[in-house]
C-alpha cells in the first residue's frame, strides 16, 4: 500500500512541521516537541489542552484556536504522547488560570496525563481532567478500562473551549465537559484497516465483503463483523445503538456529528447522514444541528461514525458560539 | 471493493437530500431537480452560481452559501447536469441582477452551460460565463479541449462570492473571475484509481508500486507514470510544474491549497505541504495563505493536488473576506 510520505519514522515529526508551515500565524511548536500551542495566549483565561496518538487528523492540533483549544501534544502513530510532553503542553498553556486537559479514556493516554499533571502542579500549574468515554460499542477494549474515547470528544472540545473564552473559571469549564460527556454517544464502524505508515499494510484483516460493527479509532475490535450491509442499514444501526446508549426522551434536541474515517468520500456520508437522521426522527427526537465531515479519522480507514450530544439551552450557546480553528470554524451569531 | 452506499442508481439524488438534510437551514432542494440553493437567496446581489458532475464533494454544493455560491447543480457521477438542470439553477438564483456561471472547463459542462444560458436569457435572465481551466498537466484531455477545470475553482468562488457579497455588478463579479484564472495554476496526482458507484471497481488500473502525476479528477490520464515517489518529490514536482506555467517574479505573494483527492489522510497532506512550501521559498515566493485539506476530491481516490494562485490586495481581500459555507467558513478579519 503506497503512501505520500518520507521516512516512516519521521512521519509525525514532519506532519507536526507541516501544520505549522500551513498555519503560521495560528501555530507554534515548542522546539524539540512534538506539541503545538496557539500563537499566543489570552490572558486570563483557563487554558484548554488535548493530546493523543497521531494518525487521527484533525483531531488534535486542528481544533487549536480562538474558542476551542490553545494547544495539542502529537504522539506518535496511535501512541500516547510521553507524560514529559504532555508537562510540556500544560505548562505552556497557563496563563495562571489553569489547564483542562481533555483527556480519551485510553490507558496510555489517561497514565500519562496522571503524571504530567503531577509535574506540572510542581510548577505551580493547576490542572483538571476530563475523560471522555463516549464510544456506546464496548465496555472494555484492546487499550481501554471502560469505554473507548472517540469523536464525541470534538463536542467536548468546543464546549469547553467557548466557556473558557466566555470567561469560566476552572472548575466550571470542567463542569461543561463532563456534562458533555454525560450527554453524548458515539458508535463507528469499518469497511477496511486503516494503514499504519510503519507497516505499511492493513493492520487487521477484513474480508472483500465484510464489515466491523463498533470498531474504535485505531481498529480495536468492535461487537461484530457481518456481510456488507447498505448505508442506510449501517446509519440506522449505529444511530440506534447510540439511542439505545444516550435514552433520550421524546422531543429531546440533539447535536450529530456523521464522521468519517479518512478514507470515505464525504458523498457517502450524506447518504449515510439520510439514515441518521429518519432514525433520530423516528425516537422523535429534533435534530439541532448537524456536522458531516472527517473531524476524527483513523488514518486511511473506511468507515464511519454516529456521534449524538442530547443539548440544552447552556450547551446550544456554547456550541454555536464563535470558534477559528483550521478544523472547525463558526461565524458567530452576529455575521 | 465496498462503498457505503444504496442502490447505485440513487447514489447522487440520495447524496443530494443527505446534505439538505445536513444543513436544512442552509441548503434548499429545487424540487424534482439535483440543484440546491441557498436557503434564501440576497436581493440585489448578483448570483453566483456552478455546477457539474458529482464525485468532487465537498465540490459543488458545500461551497454554497454567505459570501461563496447561491446554488449548484448536481450532475450523475463524473457527468454535468443537463442544460435544463442548469438553466434552473440560473433562474432560481437570479435576483434581477443578473447571475455568474463558474464552469470547469470540460466538454459537456461547457455545451450544457452555453444551452443553459440561451434558455435563461429567454426568460429574461442575463447570464455570465467564466470557465476555469487551471490544470497545469496536459494541454487537451479526455473530456476536454483546452486544459481541465480542477481545484483552482475554490478560489474562483471565494474571488466570485466576495466581490458579489460586497455589491460587485455582474460585469466586476465575472472581472475579478477572470482575474484569478489568469492567476492560478494547479497540478495533480494519484496513487490509485477512484471507484465510481455504478461499476464499483477502480476505473483504471495502476500497479501497486506505481503512481501518475499530473492526472485528473476524474482519472483521466496525466503525464506519465512512474514508480513510487517520496512526498517531497511529488510536492516539489507538482509546485515546480504550476509555477513553471504561472511564472510568478520573486517576491510574489501566492495563496495555495494543498488539496486530498478523497482517500487521503489529512496527515499525509500536510507531509506534502512541507515539499510544497520549501519549493515556493526556492522560487523567493511568499506564501500569504495555504489550505489544507478535502476541497475538489475524485470520490475515494488516494492522491493530492497542488494549487497556486498570485495575489494582489484585491486578490487578498476577497480571499479573506467572510464566508460561511459547509466547506468552507472565514470568520472575518473582525472576530
Amino acid at each position: 500500500m503506497q503512501k505520500l510520505i518520507n521516512d516512516p519514522d519521521n512521519y509525525v515529526d514532519e506532519m507536526v512541521d507541516g501544520m505549522v508551515s500551513a498555519y503560521p500565524e495560528r501555530l507554534t511548536r515548542v522546539d524539540d516537541t512534538k506539541v503545538l500551542t496557539r500563537d499566543s495566549l489570552i490572558d486570563g483565561k483557563v487554558g484548554i489542552v488535548t493530546g493523543g496518538g497521531s494518525g487521527h487528523e484533525p483531531t488534535h492540533a486542528g481544533y487549536i484556536g480562538d474558542g476551542m483549544l490553545d494547544g495539542a501534544a502529537a504522539g506518535e502513530v496511535f501512541t500516547s504522547p510521553t507524560a514529559d510532553e504532555l508537562d510540556t503542553l500544560a505548562q505552556a498553556c497557563d496563563t495562571g488560570e489553569g489547564v483542562l486537559c481533555v483527556v480519551k479514556n485510553y490507558e496510555g493516554d489517561v497514565m500519562n496525563f496522571d503524571t504530567a499533571a503531577e509535574m506540572a502542579e510542581i510548577e505551580d500549574v493547576t490542572v483538571e481532567q476530563i475523560v471522555v468515554d463516549d464510544d456506546v460499542a464496548v465496555e472494555d477494549s484492546l487499550y481501554t478500562s471502560g469505554r473507548r474515547g472517540v469523536c464525541g470528544t470534538i463536542f467536548v472540545h468546543k464546549a469547553v473551549g467557548a466557556k473558557a473564552a466566555a470567561g469560566g473559571s476552572l472548575e466550571e469549564v470542567a463542569a461543561v465537559g463532563e456534562k458533555v460527556i454525560d450527554n453524548v454517544g458515539t458508535m463507528g464502524m469499518a469497511l477496511t484497516s486503516c494503514v499504519t505508515p510503519a507497516k505499511g499494510e492493513e493492520t487487521f484483516d477484513l474480508g472483500e465483503d465484510e464489515i466491523e460493527l463498533g470498531i474504535g479509532i485505531h481498529g480495536e475490535p468492535g461487537t461484530e463483523r457481518t456481510d456488507q450491509l447498505s448505508a442506510e442499514e449501517v446509519g440506522t444501526h449505529l444511530t440506534e445503538n447510540v439511542l439505545d446508549d444516550l435514552d433520550p426522551a421524546a422531543g429531546t434536541e440533539v447535536a450529530v456529528i456523521v464522521n468519517g474515517m479518512g478514507g470515505t468520500p464525504l458523498s457517502e456520508l450524506f447518504i449515510v447522514n439520510n439514515a441518521v437522521q429518519s432514525t433520530l426522527e423516528a425516537h422523535e427526537l429534533d435534530t439541532w444541528e448537524t456536522m458531516v465531515g472527517d473531524y476524527m479519522t483513523s488514518l486511511d480507514m473506511r468507515g464511519c461514525s454516529v456521534t449524538v450530544c442530547t443539548v440544552d439551552d447552556e450547551l446550544k450557546e456554547l456550541f454555536a458560539a464563535p470558534a477559528d480553528t483550521p478544523a472547525l470554524t463558526r461565524a458567530g451569531d452576529d455575521e
